[in-house]
């Protein structure tokens, strides 16, 4: 790495944001200057970056002179329209929105499992779906040492993926519940609280966009179109952390045991496969941390082929914002 | 029907046996007396039906004297223990608990599915698992259709089938992690509020018994050891109704339209499928409701016959009481 870089973080008062101002300082990213962009509204917040005030600037075209790196995660619209100057002022972008992801010329990127592809970038990666994340760095050792044929998940993800004011409205929404009281609907169009529920919007297939973004986003992570992807995407009340019910068919027949030795050295990846001690991943115990969990790893006798996995991610930190600072490191 | 019935309820006091007393009313079941037997514990508790207040017996040998139907959920030791008695006293038995479940012997029955079975009974019929009997009244009409090959299952399945202190508990703990103050872990190993985790125990194959039951009953209950099912069976921070994202493959192709046609004339399905309209089932909906509901009805792009189904119903009335009271209302 060069001695220190100029940073910018756009959408920089979100749940990302705030996640990626942490991390920045916890991991000591060489930061020469610190810049925050937010939309006209959030102008003016101060926020803090290793103690120290910095006043949140409005977002515009002319935010990206004199920037290196700019982290962006302030909604796909914002970065369609800011990325491609902040790209030709000749910063480099990390694009946490479903912006560019399937472009054709942006690099999609998980360290762990392709950063070689994050070399041909154009000035902008593209950082994938949390839910996308944390599925791949579990898979792709298997597949590299099997293949994967298929994949069947389920997911429970937490509300904080939605934003931090749906984080604001399940401790509103579940107070409300408790005490009897009619349940405020804002975030969401129906109860979170003691519920589960889909994200929306749906398409014509009658998947979401977050069962569409895991199908595709997968085949392109791990370049391979003849995977077969099945995706069901939940939102559970949970306020921070994913789970994953992932089911997969392989090509070559694998053990659990030796599912279990390939993950227990795997980059991202901690092992953790105690059920019967009750060890195994749980969302308020990963929450907070940066490694991509993986636990109930059982042979499935319904196919030749079959595996289960439960794969738990802080989907604020791996998910998202610790992803995109590490594309970061690794290529500066 | 006979005009009447002695009717016994093993198991009064626990959450099964609530709903059991309120469907019994709410149903006009022909009950000509009626006796609640719990533990020890619980004897001499006063418990309603229909307005009269019922004192709660202790459960013994004796207990099954000049009784005709007995409704038995406290557990499978009980039901080992006291309910070849009741079968001797010429009682019908219909139990809710796994303790004859897999007997080859025993009829394990839901009514829309194969009511035909309960016919050969020895004088005890078994109730099968909350999270199976509503998938198996989703997928029934689909299997008589075009005959399934292979289901790949996650539930998010509510507290109040652990028990209705576990939903007590739940509330405890929702009020303690709101708080900030530590969590209470009595009838949960793990924190429950705002988290998700699978029941225990678990056995050598790494599975737990809720996910051995949903592969064993389903094939039992539609006598098809062909069938290939992997479950993944999660508890979730909801009190009443179980979701399930269930994954077929079949061995003929149906559309989703043609799907949604099937079940929209099944019985005990209730279709809700407009998902774009925010149209599908929700826990917090179905709970208290006697229909098992169906939505998010999917074709399954990465095989050749694959459908996904999101399959919500109230695990305490047809997953356990409203089962059981059919078998009987339709045995008598």
């Amino acid at each position: 790495m060069r001695e220190s870089y100029r940073v910018a973080v756009v959408g920089a008062t979100g749940a990302v944001g705030n996640t990626m101002l942490q991390l920045l300082a916890e991991r000591s990213f060489p930061v020469a200057s610190l810049k925050l962009l937010a939309s006209h509204r959030s102008a003016g917040e101060i926020l803090t970056f290793k103690n120290d005030p910095i006043v949140v600037e409005e977002l515009t075209h002319d935010s990206f002179a004199d920037v290196d790196v700019v982290f962006s995660s302030a909604g796909a619209s914002v970065s369609r329209e800011f990325m491609p100057t902040a790209v030709d002022k000749g910063a480099l972008v990390i694009d946490n929105t479903s912006a560019f992801r399937m472009d054709q010329d942006t690099p999609l990127v998980v360290p762990e499992v392709n950063m070689d592809v994050a070399r041909t970038h154009n000035g902008l990666i593209a950082n994938p779906n949390c839910s996308t994340i944390q599925m791949m760095v579990a898979l792709k050792p298997i597949y590299d040492a099997v293949g994967i044929k298929r994949i069947v998940v389920s997911t429970y993800q937490s509300v904080s993926g939605k934003s931090g004011r749906a984080v604001l409205e399940l401790v509103q929404q579940t107070t409300e519940a408790l005490e009897g009281k009619p349940i405020t609907l804002d975030k969401f169009p129906h109860q979170m609280a003691f519920n589960v529920a889909f994200d929306w919007p749906f398409l014509d297939s009658g998947d979401n966009e977050e069962e569409v973004k895991m199908i595709n986003e997968t085949r392109k992570i791990l370049n391979d179109d003849t995977i077969g992807v099945s995706a069901t995407t939940v939102r559970v009340p949970v306020f921070f952390a994913h789970s994953e019910s992932v089911n997969l068919e392989t090509h070559k027949k694998l053990t659990a045991a030796e599912t279990r030795e390939i993950l227990n050295n795997a980059p991202g990846v901690k092992l953790m496969d105690n059920p019967s001690n009750q060890e195994y991943p749980l969302a308020v115990d990963v929450a907070g941390k940066d490694e991509v969990y993986v636990g109930r790893i059982r042979e499935d006798a319904s196919i030749e082929n079959g595996l289960n996995l439960w794969v738990v991610a802080d989907n604020l930190r791996k998910g998202a914002a610790l992803n995109a600072i590490q594309i970061a490191e690794n290529l500066l």
